[in-house]
């Protein structure tokens, strides 16, 4: 059970309304998860994550579903048992089957595993690696 | 300075310069970077790191480039500098720009955000994010 | 389920009921939460542990709350369930708001977005950080 | 060396100069710390970040000190050389001697120690500990 | 419950059921845990991470059951609840009593605070630490 | 450089030499690590620390040597570069060799793999992992 309580449609301010109908607008879905119904016990934050969230999250440079395999990819890392059962239905919607599901945890596996044995080892950095990105 | 001395190919015995040659021969490439110059300290590893890398990470149902950004977004969350650099050249063999970058780091750092905001609120999972995925 | 047993006052060696007696007399209760039971089957840690959280904890030049605050904030990054629930409500017991919470919650998420930012921009730190604390 | 270059206040376009007057307008300071100068190089980001410190940070219902405390606490956690170093300098700024961060980092230690006791040991969550902020 | 059904040994295809085989018979025992059934949903790796498990947990430089006690203290450090619990139970099998656990969950406790200790204050590594090791 | 001055034996008061007489008695050495010289500027937690090290790292239930490796392993899994170097060196102090060493590396790099794929596919614990340690 969350540490607050949820704050359904029909309880919620005017300010909280607004960013649960710019959701479910966005989504084009009729219903409000509840990340969403804890974060509006702080209105504050609801809407400054709600917002960071829309615009981080919409195709740019990388396209919707890399974002979401992505964010699957941290999630994991961090054991964040919400985010990760989220993110994976998100990605689902936008394409992601069950094999390319298995390949994912395989790439953040071998890089966990990988991460280790680099910080371990103490392997310094090769130069050639050490070049600023530039465009 | 790593914990143990890089391997050159030099002093390499021959179970460990078949490896480097694999390693040069897939990426068409004349160099062994770092990180396999000290693996190279336990052939085991090496043997078993380089083939679990290999086909980890070829195309497949995620693309190659997709994977590097995955294997790079996990680096950043563990913070693995060896990773993140060596990882991020990678990407960018592949086809990453400085933009796909910048935005693969706003979904790092918008995950690892929420991932704690869920967790510290301990929020529960919605009961259609529990369904598994069937294919 | 825990791995080990319980050890119920009832049940305890004077060792252990020595440390119960102490706990339960600083904070002014008559019962021992599950973290002391389970630390019981090992009288030497429990001893060594409850000491150092008394002397940790206890105000000095930061006051009760804000330690507290410190405690849930690291337990929330490091996503330890038992940790963010009893330190909450020890927290609350010193006068954090569920408005305090909030906002608690907000930095939190707000640190680990920027220190993966941070981390894997590989960010140069500002000599002007460098100083160390003199007093 | 930061894997993207510094944005100076020179080469800046409009759009990173008006966060970047902000950010000094805000502190009082006539020079802008690194981590802004590589997040200009995503002028999205860099905006959108800026705002959520700024909101984040500002004293409310937590002073400015107690925030800054939390964020190096969490910096520690993960280990993010440049946000302890960034942070601690801030906290400085806002009041935190010498005295005060040893007792913060203890605060850290413990906290970082207790939760692998309780995951460790897989500790239920006692009963009392599972009831909502209510306010 | 999983994110992928198990692969029951009557459902499984040749492939699979070799690996099981290969598992049971190297562990002596008539049944396959929960990890290997998950797995199992991509043979690729079920193949891989089963080669991987046997080669570096057989008795070696270092025997078996110091083998299982580190890795029951990477799980508690990263907070694998299934791995604690199946290594855990691993170990137990290759003789680790109740007693070894308490001072194994003390170590992994130690080492988390000092970890922070060390990267709060940013210590700097002693000159006489930095040797590689020959041999 | 560490974000307080280090306290060298000379300039230190009679409760910081006290702490430092018995680590290098304990030791058997002449000498005092950063470590506890960056503690010392906080003289509760130098002793705390010192005498809880001294406690817990002691042979006991399981051998000297063997903590040693669990050190490194935690420390490894959270990237603490001084507290690898330092305990590396300690382990080998008590015998480690390098091929030990790397056996330990590939046991954690493995416990961190599978932790992510445990973590990540949501694997349910077997019902026979779940039985308490009862001795």
């Amino acid at each position: 059970m969350a540490v607050v309580p949820f704050v359904e449609y029909d309880q919620a301010s005017p300010e909280v309304r607004e960013v649960y109908d710019d959701i479910m607008a966005t989504r084009k879905v009729t219903w409000v998860n509840n990340f969403w119904k804890v974060l509006a016990n702080d209105p504050t934050t609801l809407r400054r994550v709600w917002a960071a969230a829309k615009e981080v999250m919409q195709p740019g440079e990388l396209d919707a579903l890399t974002k979401e395999l992505v964010y699957v990819a941290v999630s994991v890392t961090n054991n964040c048992e919400y985010c990760i059962l989220s993110h994976t239905a998100s990605a689902r919607g936008k394409g992601m089957t069950k094999a390319m599901f298995n390949e994912l945890m395989a790439v953040v596996a071998l890089a966990n595993e990988t991460n280790r044995l680099s910080n371990g080892y103490r392997i310094d950095v090769d130069d050639r690696f050490q070049e600023p990105l530039s465009r």
